[in-house]
Order: C-alpha cells, then structure tokens, then sequence
C-alpha cells in the first residue's frame, strides 16, 4: 500500500478524487434514468404522442453534454491537484463545476427556462478552462 | 525509468493496465466498425430500405454506451487500484467489467432478445459502483 | 509539492501534459462552437432551409468523434508515457496524433474532400494503436 498512501498524502489529489468521483457517479445516475426512460418509450411507443417522444431523445443529449464536459475536468483536474496550487483555490474550483454540473442537470429535467441552463454550462466551462490555463502554463515553463 | 518501474512494481495498478488497455481496444475496434458502416452506408444510400438504414444508424449509438461505461470505469478503476485492495478482488472486478463489455457488444451485433443487453449492461455498472464505493469510503475516511 | 515534481521530473510525462492539454483544449472549442450554432440553429429555426440544418446538425457528431478518439489516446498516453520509451519517440506519437485531430477538425469544417477527413481520423487511430500495443506488450511481459 506504499504507492497508496504516497498519494493520499497529496491532499489536493485526494480532494480531485472526492469531487471526481461525485460528478462520475451523478454521471452514471443519468445513465440510469436514460436507460428507464428508453425502457418505458419501447413500451408505449404506439401510444405516445410525438412531443412526448421528443422530450424522452432529449435524455441521451444531456448525457452527452455530461460527457464532453467531464472528461476535459478529469484530464485538468488530474493533472491540476499536481500543480502545487494551495488546497482552498483547487477545493473552489472542484466545487464550483461540481454545483455547476447539478445546477445544469436540474435546469435539464425541471427544466428551468434557458438561461440557467447556459449559465451553469458556462461556468463549469469557465473552471476547467482556468485548470487547464494552469496546467499549460506549468507545463510550458518548468523544464 | 524510474517513476516507470515504481508504478509497475503495484501489480493491481498492472492488472488495471491490462484489462483497462484492452477495454479500450475493444471500444477502437467498434469504432473502425462504425466507421466501415457509415462508409457502406454512404455508398449504397440510395438504394437501401429504411429499415437497413435504421439498422446502420444503431452503431454510433453501441458506440455512445461504450463511452459512457467505459469513462467511469478508467476513472474509477485508476484509484482503486491504489485503494490498498487484494490482488484477487480488483481482477474479480476488472475481469466482470471486461466480460460484461464484451458480451454487451455480442448481445447489441447479433442481436440476442433484449434482457441479455440490459443485463450484461447491469453487470458493468453494478461493478463500477461497486469500485467507486470503495473509492469513496477510503477518500471521505483518510485524511 | 514533492509528488509534482517527481512527476516532471519524468520529461516524457511532462510531454504528454502539454500535448493532452492542447488536444483537449481543441475539443473544448469544438463545444463552443457547437453550442454557438445550436443557439443560432434555434433562433433561425423556422426560416432556415433543410439543407441547412443538416449542415449544423453536423457539429455534434464531430465533436463525438472528437471524444471516441481523445479518450483512448489520454489512457494509452498517459501509460504510455511510463513505459520507458525515449522522448523522441514519445514526442512523435503524441504529435502526429495532434496534427491529425487538428486536420481532422479543418476538413470537417471547410469542408475538404471526403479521403481527406478519413485519412486525418486513420492517423490519429493508428498511433494510438501503436501506443496501446507498446502499453500491452510491457503490461504482459513485465510481472
């Protein structure tokens, strides 16, 4: 467990891992909701009337924009807990595109009117480009 | 080589590189099918039913679970294979998550009746959950 | 800061991040410029012809396949980056696959002919095979 606990002690990387694996996990719960949704569409597809259908294809969208969205934070995040930036600046980025995911999956399935949808996209897009900014200015600098 | 051989003397962090790298192979090789059908598709566009076309476009959607699945999965199995477990426990995970992937996308070519596909899919996800609570229970109790 | 730099200690990891972060700062952009047109795609929604929402319709598959081709290169790069090989090596893998996304993205846009985008999406799909392949044959033969 030596490799374990040498990476433990990095407590921003342990703060990335808290925050990563919320925002996967509210990942795969929308995988969940699109796959009962999909199931209960096979079943009264006959039945259903056209702009119900729209609004259950509408799910795989959101989790697609779960996933370019996620996996760019994933790639910084990673690579931002190594940067040597103090625990309270990384915890604030973390948090914010974790609240800015939620916010935008509610505004999705409520669904709030489009603004606030736009906004929480933007400011999850917003922290991942400033890791990003970080990580490349590092990465361009050090050697 | 240093960091290189640190990182392989962990033998669940190998056993992660192993089934992670062929997970990943598995999930290129749908993407050359894809790209072979669109191709097919592109040529005989004309003359082709609509039920054939239904057909082609069903690959790119094979190819979204892929992704969908397998992003967790990388994210999840990376730090779990710091997590301090047995040997034995992480490929009992890994080789479910392998199997289950690849009997997903036999079940989707094929096609075999429907609850196959949902159930192997099922096996993937209660396996990734079952990794990133560990995960979880390690991160929110270290520090 | 002892884990960071240990890890830029290791120069072929520390090319990986620059690389990585510019491929996936390219496909961030790809999602602004996504988002721009769906928001121009709704306003001109009633007034647009056929054709040219085919064309917008377009953008979100690009950028999927952006995502099919970047996640394997970030998990093969990133072992890949570990296992010892040089640096010249390591750069020319991680820059022909940039080049190649780079020109992947222009002859979707401009748009060239056909051969043209098949061609940049068969280079970026051959060095990260070429990457795997380094990663499986180490993984296998090490333990």
């Amino acid at each position: 467990m030596g490799n374990f606990h040498e990476l433990l002690d990095h407590e921003v990387t342990l703060a990335f891992m808290r925050y990563g694996t919320i925002v996967v996990l509210k990942m795969m719960l929308m995988s969940t909701i699109t796959a009962f949704f999909r199931m209960k569409k096979k079943v009264r597809d006959e039945s259903w009337s056209y702009e119900k259908k729209q609004c259950v294809d509408s799910f795989p969208r959101i989790h697609l924009n779960d996933l370019e969205n996620i996996i760019p934070f994933l790639f910084a995040g990673f690579f931002y807990s190594f940067s040597g930036v103090s625990l309270s600046t990384a915890l604030l980025h973390y948090r914010i595109f974790l609240g800015s995911r939620i916010f935008h999956t509610i505004a999705y399935l409520v669904p709030l009117p489009q603004p606030s949808r736009g906004l929480a996209w933007m400011a999850g897009y917003l922290v991942t480009f400033s890791m990003m900014y970080k990580v490349i200015m590092i990465a361009f600098t050090v050697s």
